[in-house]
């Protein structure tokens, strides 16, 4: 019931989309890489299934949402067919790219959040996994590619951050029976307009403490 | 019934033969690393056991077979101790390695996508996971010892596509219900020997489509 | 039953207490590694929950522990929060570290077994999930982070097999039906030891066999 936050055909054309902009992003990365057209595959599904597939298995959701609905499983391939042929125009477009994949981000940390907390999990754990689903698949993404995860460098903008947000809003929505269409989507329009925002005025998390000054030279 | 494609000892006696020698090259790869022998059991154990893993944990077969079958435990460490002792003459004996190794791809490729549709998963799905068991376990390999995937790397000769050509026959005998072991025989076969026929004749996959000519100079 | 080793209180602080300093280690490298204090906090909840999550999804227990109780979520924030103000403080303790993650180690190599035990594996299997228990989520942590994992460098004090030896005794008394309080505690305390040993005299283990003289000279 709490899944059914927008109607079952909006929720579906959401979720393809986002899986559409995070395989763009892992099929990108692949042909910055190197990677042949396989790897250029396996990296987008990766990359737009890996997030939903480390909440699934957590909450015991088997076989995982990205094994059971094969439109889930075309669409990498589809985002894959498109950069193998026209990569240098959608790098190009990388400002629409980034648009796209922080609508991703706001919307999987709120189907996320509210498919955990069905399964029975608590609210913070619930919105960890929000978090996880929105997250989890850039850093497979970044970890078969041996890179540093991005999510965790200081030097890119705030990627966590906004998915957190929008997480704990879902949950604070649950926790006060306030949960519906208007308010999911506030909370993955909040989380959406944070990863914007940080990405147009660079907003950055700091490092450690004593670690700043320091770091300054090195890097 | 469909696990039940040969004989249950005729099918162990094949397991164990593909996980030995996805071990060897786990525990090989640990010796150019220069891991010591518990790094060395480690790779072994991961790159042998770590695509049925996968699997399980995603038809949600638990305990995986790899913890519940003492054999399969085992294998990996005399792999080990194998290639502790006689690494040299082990890496003289490469193509026969490599001729193992494209055995346990295409048993694996068939072996994981029966297993995957006795759990109930779509014909996709099952070949797709079938996949995941013959490939998984030399991406975990490659991820622990910190090198890029060679399953991604374009300079590599074709390793998905015929466990990908495998499981894709076993999916269709399935549809038209023709698996039986004459067919499951005839898929592993055909995986085995196009993936040497990749080795012998270096067949490699495309890169993106404008990146060619460009990636040519810069590697 | 098994699982009541030492009362429920007892065992809940050693439990804290064991996650605290392995986040403490995780919070450590991301500072090494110029992670932000996201990358500090992701880096130190899988640091200190990864063992007993790869654990728990392999034997079924679904959601995990670290999903249900929120003391094991927290835990890894306060070592994050330590950690970001007080670093420099913090790493001149290396030695006060060293020996809670020693602590760690024994006594999840302990919990490891004896919980994948009631869950109903066999004794083999039980023992090799109380080892994936207490070095699992260094393991995590050093692949999250691009780093070779250091369990498996042979230039590292032995960490696996302290751990090895605690798992291995708890399986023999359960065989032996002598598994209680005194034996448990007796099993975490050797590997303790013998970690603190290795850490003291740079007990190192063997690299394969003709590789010894060669590697010597190259690193």
């Amino acid at each position: 019931m709490l899944q059914e936050l927008f109607t079952p055909s909006v929720q579906h054309v959401l979720d393809l989309a986002g899986i559409f902009v995070f395989a763009i992003s892992g099929a990108l990365l692949a042909v910055r890489k190197n990677f042949d057209v396989f790897g250029m595959a396996v990296l987008a599904e990766v990359t737009a299934l890996g997030g939903g597939l480390i909440r699934d298995l957590i909450i015991g959701a088997v076989p995982p949402a990205a094994f059971t609905e094969l439109g889930y499983f075309l669409t990498p391939l589809l985002a894959t067919a498109l950069v193998f042929f026209l990569h240098p125009q959608v790098e190009r477009i990388q400002v629409a790219v980034n648009v796209f994949d922080a609508a991703g981000l706001g919307l999987f940390c709120v189907t996320g959040t509210t498919k955990a907390y069905e399964y029975g999990l608590g609210l913070t754990s619930s919105a960890v996994l929000g978090l996880a689903t929105a997250v989890g698949g850039g850093v497979l993404r970044d970890v078969l590619a041996n890179e540093v995860p991005s999510l965790l460098r200081w030097d890119r903008d705030l990627y966590a951050v906004p998915a957190m947000v929008g997480a704990t809003i879902v949950a604070l929505c649950i926790q006060f029976g306030e949960l519906n269409a208007l308010t999911g989507a506030m909370a993955a329009v909040t989380a959406f307009a944070l990863r914007l925002l940080a990405l147009r005025y660079h907003w950055r998390a700091p490092r450690a403490y004593n670690r700043r000054s320091a770091a300054a030279e090195e890097s």
